[in-house]
């Protein structure tokens, strides 16, 4: 399966994907769509950058699903709010192509990578390298764009192990029922 | 002119679209776009049906330009997210049909329609109503819409007089010089 984990902001929004089979999971690619060369002032245009961006991500790399980080709320109610313009123009990118996508906090995705909710960014980047075996560390957006990849990967496994556990369990007291009526 | 007005919310976004021509205004049409059927909680799927919504407006009435109001930023900053993602939504559905968008505060708009920037929405109701010589009372979120709209009709006017007689003084400062120098 292959997934696309986004990590959003204004300025730069983190992309990045990964093919998972089973345990196994492998790098494709990441990176970084940014808005910087835009006035600060232009939302409007930097808008539809990202939005653009994550169409033009998705459109090259196919992805089945998209895990899209839940932000941080910020102290700022104006930087909330341009956050909140980010976000939802990359979610508009993901759905209107059709993509399933599963939310995750920055909290959630550091404790699925590293193991701990508090863990810093130069940690996350440096497990993030461990895991895919990439050749140096991502940059910090790409980061935990492939963080979040990884983390709706590992829950996508759990679920999929339980409902086939809880498959099992259907079939062998059908089986039990089909021996007593029998 | 071809103006479409977009009064963005996550629950009830407000459209109106409204045809000017120097100083006459005509209603075109106006509506809302609701998510209110979805669960609260599917926020990707709220947002789809903001941005396609808002996509399939600007399709059926192809306006020339759009006027968004800038949401308040509320004293919740959860809410204050929510808004923002589905102002996003609407900005990239507007954005990427290649329109124009200029942004107004409701201040701005309340100010242009009903004289001061603390009007009810009663009030701007009512202005719309006599503004576009409608039948009855438009809804409080597309009455925004259109009140958004006629603002920006406004001040695309009185940008365009400015400039018409500043190119009339050009020309006549122009003709004087050339006056002199013949």
């Amino acid at each position: 399966m292959r997934i696309l984990g986004i990590d959003p902001g204004l300025q730069t929004t983190g992309f990045g994907v990964i093919e998972a089979e089973g345990h196994a999971l492998a790098y494709v690619a990441s990176g970084t769509i940014r808005t910087t060369h835009l006035p600060r002032g232009d939302l409007p245009a930097r808008v539809r950058v990202l939005f653009e961006g994550v169409q033009e991500v998705v459109q090259r790399y196919e992805p089945a699903c998209a895990a899209l980080e839940i932000v941080f709320v910020n102290v700022n109610p104006q930087a909330t709010l341009l956050l909140g313009q980010a976000r939802g123009a990359c979610l508009s990118a993901l759905v209107t192509r059709d993509l399933a996508v599963a939310e995750y906090t920055a909290l959630q995705m550091k404790k699925a990578i590293a193991g701990h909710g508090k863990a810093a960014k130069a940690q996350v980047q440096e497990m993030v390298k461990r895991l895919l075996k990439l050749p140096g560390l991502p940059g910090p957006d790409a980061a935990d764009a492939l963080g979040l990849a990884i983390t709706h990967a590992n829950a996508a496994r759990t679920l999929q192990s339980l409902q086939e556990r809880g498959a099992e369990r259907s079939r062998a007291s059908g089986m039990y029922r089909a021996g007593r009526t029998g």
